[in-house]
């Protein structure tokens, strides 16, 4: 716990999604959560009261769109309208899960781009900066002409495995599927380890005949991907790299959403343990083998030097030789 | 049902708050409903796939912003999206029921005005005109800079009143709180009933001390608002009309939200009937008295003449003398 | 007269609309006016010459939008964009008046909404915020997306009649026409007096055959509305409320415009005394019973509180038990 | 008198500035003006209601923003804003004389540009295209993102003088203040003539010891600007060119502005004649010398070449053979 | 070469960058190229006059911003200014390179996201929609809110090498570094042949001690990109897969840039054929094994298809069963 | 040479247009010139990365927009998003030469209006002031709803001669086409000197016969511009004037671009001295008699004083007694 933040001119806000990170961010940052009356009426509709004036402040909303990813964005949403028309001097928005941005591209015709769409709604709402954890492209920071913190969650893993001693020769960084070939790369990197992709015969629909490109025999797998949903893609891989001779299996990723059912299949799996942050809040039954890492104390940093005006990429530096 | 709408450059398209007035609709029009594919996920992101081109076509969607408001939202901006991407010509949308209506100012120091923040987000997604049926506040009209035809109920209510024979001095029509009067007025024109209004001796969050402004004793009374959400307006104002001599008491919303227990509670009243349109679908019990008035051809009729560039003014004429 | 404000940020000038108000609010504040040359040609353009420099200043600029209304909303518009272009910090409108405030909505088909038009006008040569007085409709904050911070008069106004002891049940707040209930509510509830209305037969346009809804006989009366224009809904009402049988009647409006002829027309009515603010200056005769009360204090004390970046609400409270 | 005008999607409107230009533009084009009704309250506020549907059609609004230029621009924004929300399919204002258009450029620090602000207010209320008669400057046409037409008066005035045999070398085309050579210039080579220009020792505001550069002795002299206003300029300058031995001295200007006093000045000089086009009507005293010729089948060949998707260019063509 | 293109509301333009291409889509879609002036004057700014009218035209403007891309950049910017101005009735811009496409993130602190810059300034210039090929990153579409058609060109080469019999279990598909494995797997998918990764043990800043990721032995090679610039990703995957033991090695990338010493590179390389479409005009030398593969037909029909409004996605299917 | 500045919060960064007249701003200002990269791939795409922290800066980019005009631009535009991103509180951009200012009006039909298009471009690009010097014509800054301050050449210009006692009666300022009046006269204020116009009887393209409209005789002779190009302009006026009996002949201009062949060309004539400022860098041959006046010392001046909100206007006079 830090003390008190000195700075005035700041002023932080949770909403309803997450505010167990949220109270861990404020902790860190030494900066209390605002009051702030948030409600659902019977009809669905969202009313936000702002308990204090904001005229003036720079206010950063905390507010990670998981699910219910629709009443998520519209709380964010109104709140940043009421933050406008109370005359704050500056919104942040720190979406630490930034829900939709999967659907970046239109990968059928007649499809929307809804990542796009989100970025538009924030932007018009009002609001001046974004601040958010691994993306999942980095083209989505160009969906916006405002400044996008993203946030790197991978030296937070690398530090992680790097303690545990899982990093080098004997350990094999696997892209679960063929996107995401570059967080697996990365991860490696910081590890020194070779790379495998797990890759299907048909397409990503109709995921059969799995089998890896590269070889993990008789070596320890981590399996990387940045959200993890309803675990069928871990599931399958972590098959997929055990029939292929992977010794220990172990899953990361920076989202945990957690769907209903995961819990089931996953524990169902040879996997030793699960990694994630505590980006997402959900309320569904976790698998047995979940360990959680929190982000919070990065995000409190980039949320002071951002407000201090000092760059925030030192915050991504990991000292291999540290370890 | 009509015959098959000729023009081949219009298409109507339903999302999913109410495909049983969007079928209606479309009978009325001779406009099929275009193929869509709109689901949610398991972590509540919805994906919209638009079966057939849209590409040059003047696309009419049909969404009310009911319950669950911000799914039924968020599903009509990606709709938006993806119409706007696949090239159609103009995009708009009819929306017989427009959520958030009620937030169109600041009632309190530090609060959004949320049905801004809607319009801007309709706009900002791509929609050319907009549709809508009995607007809370005119004056949201004003919140848009594209064209926005909203469809009056009054002649609907005056019309099935005429014909059953509630109308002149016998009935007085009565706002049931102190805003809305003039919704109240216009159906007493219609009607050639006076007007009253009910009236509580503090503000609206503590309505305690009710009591009508003008006449009811020995009258029958018609209590009409815009939007029926839990019932308690309408109950309150009908022990209080009733308590100051009211004979039969009528109640006219354009908008059945019917929240949960709102039957319950007005089910305990003297109300004789409840009369709606089915501008909203609702899946919670309702009240014994309900009666349905469907919107579906006014609705359609409007669509048809603003397809065809005729005014939409004449279908809110309404004959006096016809009955 | 208060102390020479010291922060040297903020400056402030005034147009030509209403130099008598805008001396009294610089007094107030303790802000001198900043040098100014606006002037019309004999061709009708007006030009303004700033004659001190504004760069990096937050600057408040005061201007009632009324009588000649467009020669006054040019000048306003002229001078934001002098600001901006001459590098001014921010800059807000202090338009104790809002012209065209009441052309809210298309009250017919085929008409604009100008007090939409003005909004967008305002935005769009340059203003970072709006301070206005009484609007004539709440929701035209919701015209705007950027902060607007309406002052409210009633607070003036009940402090007025309490000290005169015109209060309690001996008095009716009423409403002089079946819109701005919400008005004469909000007095009736700081005065503890009943509420009534006045409503017509037929519609605004011909009004006849004006009624009393709710009781008056043997009580003093106050008549409210935002704006007094030509005086006709007041001397229609009063006479209203007389044959009903009130005793005394009062006529307050926050905007007092007396168009020519409203002299006449008001000084043949039996109304005790009209009570308006200073927002608008007129040269045309006023009726005898006119008392002006000045809201130059409560803009004085708005501006500088905005400056400050403390909140404007403190401004509204009124403390009954003060008198 | 041309015959009826065949397309059924085009309607014309006439604003109030200028109502006798309107009706030959109208007669020319062979397109009924549409109705409308269009007043100012007492209170100075414009009211605007089109008396006909405009869905779908391709309005051209006729508005010179002379005097007085304000009410004739608020009334010019405020129908283009009716005409947008009563849908509109494209809006076009015919402005054959354009306001505030010699406010430009910042000729001193502070001052504003109210020729760019007018653009932005007629962009932002919703205007497709203008079309213009002789702007100030050809810049201008820059200060907006949409087409601008901007007709050319020039041959106009050649074909005239060329009838009258003014031209050739017995002709000197003067510019009578240092600026406004271009336009010199161009009259000058459609009469074969040359050219020079009237100069004043000190700067524009205090002329003083004015002088002829080049050389006028023994020749008639056409002094030629864009616009007569207070008619200062050209008195002082056909003062200067007689002292410098002209002959005959002709005025020529697009618009006449003619303000009070002007006509005075006018008569007591030395011109033999005062050349103007209709764009402006006013109400003042008119120089006794001055002659009008129509601008208006120009401009309604412009509406209809630019309704049929026709190039406008061809209307400047002037045959120099053929007289 | 197609018969002539029968819709008088189209236009076709080119600008300098592949006048070759440019002919060819002409031919294919039977519409002549529109007469245009556009050079560079001493000063290398660039003055483009359009020698026909285009007022009330479905313009299209071919224009690769390939070398000199800034030079292409601005001619095509400065081509839209004038169609706009010029009353086009729309603008689609048909790019076959879309030039800076790869500077889609800021892959380092206080980098540009050129792509999204160039969107950008097409947009504001006044483009209404984008025709492109194989763009770098499909999330590049979502640069945009205009619709953006996004060629494919795998089917291309897939009927290609199809037809020469290289397809099946005897060929690998390489991706030639870890970012673009979806357009290796796409091609894969086409060929139902299986897929590898050409890694790097270091960075792609330092590309040292590469490997393949899969297995290539005794296979044929196709390795595929988007944009083969320098030929250095190329020759160094050409000989890692050699050295894993590949048979022949194909080459193949949509756009061929070929700078300066890319030839003398790649000819030093065992690859068996480069293969690209005539996207890019170059005037370099070329590699001696280049075969080009004109996208002329395939981009014909997609303008051709969008001006009649239907959709464009069947240009992408492709019969494996054909051949 | 200037002590270093003493405010942290200013930045200043040049591009590569013109280092040299950066460096001495950066010495007459006392800021050094931040660490940035920026170089062309061998496509001719620029890469930038700006190596120190922008965020919270306010940041100024000096960069004249001369050749190669389109490289220089888009290098200008990219280094504004790369600063916008990277979270610069507010981005200054000092263009000394304003690329494509002479395209400013459309010449001819179907021309577009570059200047305002690169006006468009930076503002969109995020760019918050300019800073310019000498624009070509002075409604480009209407082309902005920015601020921008135009700094002017003439006082320079009119101390140099004023010290060389080149002033007075027995020097003619001559504009050199019948455009630009309005510059030189300003500098003939100065020196207090009569003017003269040189101007051809056919129109600018085919520039025949030439002749001097006013009296040059026996006098020393200023031909001044704003843009020397290919010298084509100044060469053929002063032939002209010196036929008509100028004595000595000095040109001036504010920009000297000496395109290839304008050396030679200037060489062949009797001008005795030519004077431009270093806004432009150019590696061609110049004329022999060319001297170059720094206009460093004026940009670093206006840079500090736009940074410490004082006026800039003060640097404009001129104190004819001083010498």
């Amino acid at each position: 716990m830090t003390d008190k933040y000195k700075d005035s001119h700041l002023k932080l806000f949770s909403l309803n999604s997450n505010e167990e990170l949220a109270n861990k961010i404020s902790g860190h940052a030494g900066v209390p959560l605002g009051d702030l009356f948030s409600r659902q009426f019977s009809d669905g509709e969202i009313q936000i009261h702002i308990e204090e004036s904001v005229r003036g402040f720079d206010i950063y909303i905390i507010q990670s769109t998981s699910y219910p990813v629709n009443d998520h964005l519209l709380e964010l949403l109104i709140m940043i309208d009421a933050c406008k028309r109370a005359s704050a001097n500056s919104i942040t928005v720190v979406m630490p899960y930034f829900g939709y941005a999967r659907q970046d591209r239109t990968a059928a015709p007649h499809e929307p781009i809804t990542a796009k769409l989100v970025a538009n709604m924030l932007v018009k709402a009002g609001v001046d900066r974004v601040v958010t954890l691994d993306l999942h492209a980095v083209q989505v920071q160009g969906f916006f002409d405002i400044p996008v913190d993203n946030l790197f969650t991978t030296p937070l893993f690398a530090e992680y495995y790097s303690e545990k001693g899982i990093l080098g020769d004997n350990v094999v960084v696997v892209a679960p599927k063929n996107s995401g070939v570059k967080r697996a790369r990365s991860l490696a990197e910081y590890l020194e380890s070779p790379l495998a992709i797990v890759d299907y015969e048909d397409d990503d629909k109709h995921r059969e005949n799995g089998y890896v490109i590269g070889d993990v025999a008789g070596k320890d797998v981590i399996l990387i991907d940045d959200i993890l949903t309803t675990g069928k893609t871990f599931a399958s891989a972590s098959a997929i790299v055990k029939e292929a001779g992977a010794k220990d299996v172990y899953v990361v990723a920076s989202h945990g959403l957690f769907t209903p059912g995961s819990s089931d299949l996953l524990n169902n799996t040879e996997i030793k343990e699960i990694l994630v942050t505590d980006s997402v809040k959900t309320n569904t039954i976790k698998p047995d083998k979940v360990k959680y890492l929190t982000a919070s104390e990065l995000i409190a940093d980039a949320i002071i030097r951002i407000h201090e005006n000092k760059p925030v990429s030192p915050l991504f530096e990991f000292d291999k030789n540290h370890h």
